[in-house]
């Protein structure tokens, strides 16, 4: 399969006789697919049960005749004016308990049994009237789940449907008490319906009252996203995929994925890095107008395992697309510079290098008007061409000198898991504590040794691929991939830790303490989390930040603290018991490449590479030339070499 | 006419026999007027309809007859007790939801009509009394509207006149879809009772939502204070004046102006400086005792044009007053130093100089108890002098020997425009990026090089006078600014931009885009906001901070960035198509005042200059003495020489 | 009384076959003391009037007949859920308006009549049970009462409390009225329930109304504590206990106090220096594992002195516990290290060398679930020894070479009120002031000179054994402390201020304006605050920071501000007109001591000294080894020798 291009458009927004020349513009810069329809409830039901399809009809057959394949959405992320009328309380409330209201989108609770019926109400019309329709070639479900913060609500309908999801789970308030460690402040309860939700307490709530709370939350959102499925699949055969968030980990992306065909994200490299990643002022500013040089791949590799999880044509290689490409400065972080010229084209090669069938880029036209005005496009408002359409034409030509989609598979394994998330949430235990912020560190510090990295959920059960694999802050290990680090053999190196399989399901300690992996004899006796002006200096120099762990066994110990207690300890699974900074990372990661027998790069800052299983891809970051085996990259440049 | 001195007087919070000698003494400082009565309801009126007014009597004779003009205020921003029970919802309510209580002042809803009756009938009664009084010299109407965040309410009221205003406005819900693009997210309405309050929505609302938000909230203090003034003029023929607050851009002071005699302020220097001011930590300590130097000005200069607005004497001059002036420590910033000694007579002398007919010392006597009574006075709460006592007494003193009041025509105009704040506020773009603030930055590079400025209202019509013209951040020029800005001549220059005309009215973008000014062939296609550790160097070593923008079109470029990208284009009439540091203001501004053959200033650091039609006064900010050709002015000092 | 220490224990949490093997454990530690039930209402009493007490009946007999004497709690801080259905509106209400729910402890309003019948009843029936039982050596009530800020509440139980307190203290709202200063801005009231509480207004409410709050409230956990006293006075002769939390300053301690027997506190080193107290950076790194040098002395003799209000022994000594004392990293604080090696010793002995009875840790075994299963114990969740039990077992040890319970008679007293630090949390004025912050500034002072501090109550009434008294931040010095102020011979020092008896009763400014202390004859006649980045220079070389006042008077200056200005003026009794930052608390108590003849030392930074009334004992806080006299003193090490 070749590699494809998008864009998202919106016909709604305008007069209709646009349409036939944007398709043609469209054909004409080399994109095959166009995304509609996901947010034009309005204007497909502006009434309740009164349709106006036409519209639709017309602008399918426009853009399909012109030779445009269709991403058609459900338009569940914005239930239009009059659905407040018929669900006065399906609007989600905030943690301060305040109804979040109309105005903008994601103006529903998860949980609202009404929306519901309504949302599998409209997918159920939506596919009945397209799912034959031969321009169909994909379908969309909802938009961006989670967004904004609306995975979690905590209005009544949660409340009910918690309590329910509890006496479900726990069967008795005996088994939740103890499961929760009720007894303590007594807590405990004799009624699922005098269960909360855990919010607005005097202090911290029960942490796995908050963590089961996270987990239904997130069911919730599985569940919504199952029944849109399940009305698709009835009615078409086009592949279903959902656009998921960038550092969204509100909910469990595998568990979502199951349902799909195709996993998609949403990909905003400057807007993220304003608003959501760590990062000094400097690092901040050198990288403004290209984003976070390990973030996009991050998400790329997160979101092919996400797609393995709907059923993988190889074990490496899970369906995903990126669904919406940033083009140009957006609207809606703290600060929004213009990317540097190369970079529409530099994310576009990246996510391909990465596996990515399809870059989809947001959006066609920048719309004058509403909360997105100033959110650039491929077009502008004026109709004349955005700078990003031309390095879109250019990658659709270099498409074609390029074999097929493909990835290859990855040296290093790094566990991702929702749940730890969730749970280190709920019980930071120190304020820098973060499961996505850990997990990225250990694949940043891949990345600087130039390393091909798969992503893994946290059941994944054969590790046998991998020379490397790593396993920070997994709460509680599950069966399988315990199975897995158990078997890791001499040549190979599981590195896990810290805070790994310290917690049992219930967010408690084990006796014996964890982590409980067999072969290794390590317990984790004591933790402390340390403040950002301190650290915990190691004997080889390196040091630990924000996190360290006293572990006790008799497993051999590999690197020290410079107070003498274990860094490392263990054989081919080996724990890792503390946060390491950067280069601390790099040390220790460059020593397990060499101890594998793995090749590794010390690669100038900015500069990044990733392989296919034909290609390597070389992508520069950096704002200056970066050389890459004598050859100059320039700023934002993308160089491939066959393998 | 003479400058006069008056002063802020509760006689209901002193024993009567206080009274006779706190006016002989107010006499003896020099004093002309004193402001009386402003939140004296509950003693006026201590039940509904039960009133008492022979207190109020008598201080008015006292006072009075000692010589004194009296401004009587009316008593509306702090409605007593009572009232809540006759009208239990009069409450504004803050953008969280919550009811603003009882307790403090300020506590009503602009939009509720019944608290509007009261204000009505309050300001007839007490209209209807004094009207004639030969004491009473001059009105106040409520005080300092939009004081902590008053403006703005979220209440029931306020969704039910919202509501209505839009119907007028739009006429159609149709109409209103357009406007706003609600078709965006599906947000569209088919009946006007749909439409929120654009708060405690998921995401961000829409930002024309926001602004005629923002926009009905203004007019109803607009209305509010109408209808003040309607009461007052059945019955009085004394002039009509309100006091507005510093960088208080909540509703738009133009049009409040135009139904007044008199525009007045409440000058706050050192309390200003320390809550609402942006500054360096060092800057704000080297000013900390005398206030950010060029503040006062600001807001001399823009009330002298709000005063204008309500049917100016002639076109430099509104007649303005400074109603309440800063005498000592206050009680309400984050910090509260004591002004330099001379402070309270360099703030009164700057406040001449601009133009002011009357500066009030706020307050006569320290109040020992309740919210202010470590705010300051002339007399200390124990009724000794306090410092400025004897400052005022110089001032008064000094009057004697000056001419009267008069401006200069000044050479330099700066539009400032309310709708442009509220416009940006919905929609920054960028962090830091605020009107006041844009504005205030090309005030303040004026007030460096030793510019008197006019500030125009944004329907303009006339800029001949001025050989430079300001308009930086005007969302949408009116017709009448555009004519006026078309037709700047050779000779002169008028610089607008950033962000100048790049929006509709309606807060959306124009097509052709934006400026669309004959003959400024130029577009701006592409916006940036930047972060504050970054910048945008120029070729001319200057830098661009937290906003650049692209501009297309054939106006000749004038200065570059040093990407190549213009930074300033055109010919008289140009573009500045960023936000520039301070000295690159100096420099763009020096360039321009040699351009058009206006003479600029190198002034040192804390050094000010403002002329009247007869003489240049200079202001030392400075903590030490500064030179002035030759003179050596010592810290807060005030120098004067004949024209 | 030999010294002794104890562990907090929950045998609910256990199964009941490892009590006796944890009582075994306990004594063999060293440990002489349990205290058990403050959190198991939910136990005891599982349904409305339905009892279990079999367990506990087994538990402390279990623990007894091993030797411990039990320290038993009433379990009021944790009410199970059932009590919500009794008593629906129990709950307090924040700030901000919203009830603060169930789901973690402290879930109850002061003010709920229903909830403290039913405080009462929990308490009378456990008295019933265990008065007499011989295991029972001591009550507990509640459990660190205003712990996550639940002194006030905003509830109507609240409201409807507030205003009969108030008609009983001012009989008459023209009272009231008077008091407040209520005419300013029209705040009058005819009847007390048309007074609210201080919260939701829409600027700053009026201080007087704010402080009358704040006492309200105080007196509700008196009065909440008084009834359970009373219930457990008639069925027992145990003393009674609290255990107050560090940096509480809601309610008056020293009220609380007067009905108890015996004082206790809460002791967390390394989490207060964590969450509450000021420091630099580089300072907190410093003292991490450690907590701050100063703070827990500065607690000890603070709830030494709330012994004394009990009934003391002796002028010096009241009866103090602590009843919680960190023994590793705790759960709660932003980042929470381990203690270095030695540490849980050294506190234990601090506590002792200020006149503690008893040191408990909290806990025994560290919980393997809830919100506190990160909070280290004497063991660990896996039931081995934790490293604090060692150092707790050397302790017990090493009492046994020491003499008896007691403390030397401090040269120093610093007075501490509370309603003070009321009144500047109502009333600021600048906004880094804060009464703790102040009063811990000059005991910090006298720690740095090895000065032994008493502290005193605000009605103090004799002083003449201290040659030096601190008094500052006191907003109304009391009567008995006028006179003893007024007494201080020729030979003693005490310094009061700054801002010390500048206001009335009421927090209004007197006329004469204060302080009104014969025979200092000085008056604050203006005070500043000061923003972090400036300073008020000395002509000594020092300087005053956040806040200045500038006296008049005749009193003779002794050191002057670099302005001219006095900085402290008087003779035997003088003021302080500012707040002097480290080194000049320095240099200014130096020379006291000096004056009056007291020695003092310069210790290095880290080390403290403390003498009882045979030894004098020595704690080296830093992280390494200090000189004493020649010796040197590990970290974490403490030394003695006899006096
Ligand atoms: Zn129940
Ligand atoms: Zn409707
Ligand atoms: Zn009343």
């Amino acid at each position: 399969m070749k590699r494809t291009l998008g864009v998202c458009y919106y016909p709604e927004h305008w007069p209709e006789d646009l349409w036939a020349d944007d398709a043609t513009r469209m054909v004409r810069a080399g994109l095959s697919w166009v995304r509609i329809g996901e947010f034009a409830w309005s204007r497909i039901e502006p009434k309740p049960e009164t349709f106006d399809w036409e519209w639709l009809d017309r602008a399918i057959d426009t853009l399909g005749e012109a030779g445009l394949k269709i991403i058609l959405g459900t338009p569940t992320a914005t239930p239009p004016r009059w659905m407040l009328e018929k669900h006065p309380d399906m609007l989600a409330v905030d943690e301060q308990g305040r109804p979040r209201g109309f105005g903008s989108r994601r103006h529903y609770c998860f949980s609202h049994q009404g929306y519901r019926a309504e949302s599998r109400r409209i997918t159920a019309i939506l596919a009945e009237r397209y799912g034959a329709n031969r321009h169909i070639a994909a379908w969309q479900t909802d938009n961006e789940y989670a967004c904004h913060d609306t995975t979690r609500s905590y209005s009544s309908a949660a409340l009910a449907g918690f309590q329910t999801w509890l006496a479900q789970k726990y069967q008795s308030t005996d088994a939740l008490n103890r499961a929760w460690g009720n007894v303590f402040w007594s807590m405990e309860c004799d009624d699922f319906t005098d269960i909360g939700l855990p919010n607005l307490t005097v202090t911290e709530p029960n942490h796995p009252h908050v963590l089961d709370f996270y987990r239904y939350s997130s069911d919730m959102v599985a569940d919504f996203n199952r029944e849109q499925v399940a009305e698709i699949r009835e009615r078409s055969t086009a592949p279903i995929i959902h656009n998921y968030m960038g550092r969204e980990t509100s909910f469990d992306h595998f568990k979502v994925g199951a349902d799909l065909d195709i996993a998609s994200w949403d990909s905003y490299p400057i807007g993220f890095l304003s608003d959501r990643l760590e990062g000094a002022p400097d690092f901040k500013a050198r990288f403004m107008r290209q984003g976070h040089p390990d973030n996009q791949a991050f998400h790329h590799d997160l979101y092919r395992a996400v797609g393995r999880a709907g059923g993988a044509p190889s074990p490496a290689g899970g369906r995903w697309w990126v669904m919406e490409q940033q083009p140009g400065p957006v609207n809606w972080a703290p600060y929004n510079p213009a990317p540097l010229p190369g970079m529409a084209r530099l994310w576009a090669w990246e996510a391909f290098a990465h596996g990515a069938e399809t870059v989809c880029y947001f959006r066609w036209r920048q719309a004058p008007w509403a909360q997105e005005q100033m959110h650039a496009g491929l077009l502008r408002p004026d109709n004349e061409d955005a700078p990003a359409l031309a390095e879109c034409l250019q990658v659709a030509r270099e498409i074609e000198t390029l074999p097929d989609v493909g990835t290859a598979r990855a040296d290093v394994a790094l566990v991702f898991d929702y749940e730890s998330a969730w749970a280190w949430e709920a019980q930071p235990q120190g304020a820098d504590f973060d499961q996505f912020r850990l997990a990225f560190a250990a694949y940043r510090a891949c990345r600087r040794l130039g390393l091909n990295v798969d992503i893994l959920p946290p059941d994944a059960a054969d590790l046998s691929a991998y020379k490397i694999t790593l396993a920070p802050g997994i709460m509680s290990v599950s069966a399988p991939l315990k199975q897995a680090l158990a078997a890791t053999p001499e040549g190979h190196v599981a590195l896990i830790g810290p805070r790994t399989d310290t917690k049992t399901e219930h967010l408690s300690i084990p006796t014996p303490m964890g982590p409980n992996i067999d072969p290794l004899d390590l317990a984790v006796t004591l933790t402390e989390s340390i403040p950002p002006q301190a650290s915990i200096p190691l004997e080889n120099g390196g040091q630990f930040l924000h996190w360290r762990e006293v572990p006790e066994g008799s497993a051999p110990v590999l690197l020290r603290c410079a107070d003498g207690l274990p860094a490392i300890a263990g054989g081919p699974l080996r724990y890792l018991a503390g946060w390491p900074d950067d280069p601390t990372w790099d040390t220790i990661l460059r020593g397990v490449c060499d101890e594998v027998g793995l090749t590794h790069h010390t690669l100038p800052d900015g500069l990044r590479i990733r392989d296919t299983d034909t290609h390597r891809f070389v992508f520069n970051y950096a704002p200056e030339p970066l050389l890459w085996n004598g050859t100059a990259i320039p700023p934002a440049g993308v160089h491939w070499e066959a393998l």
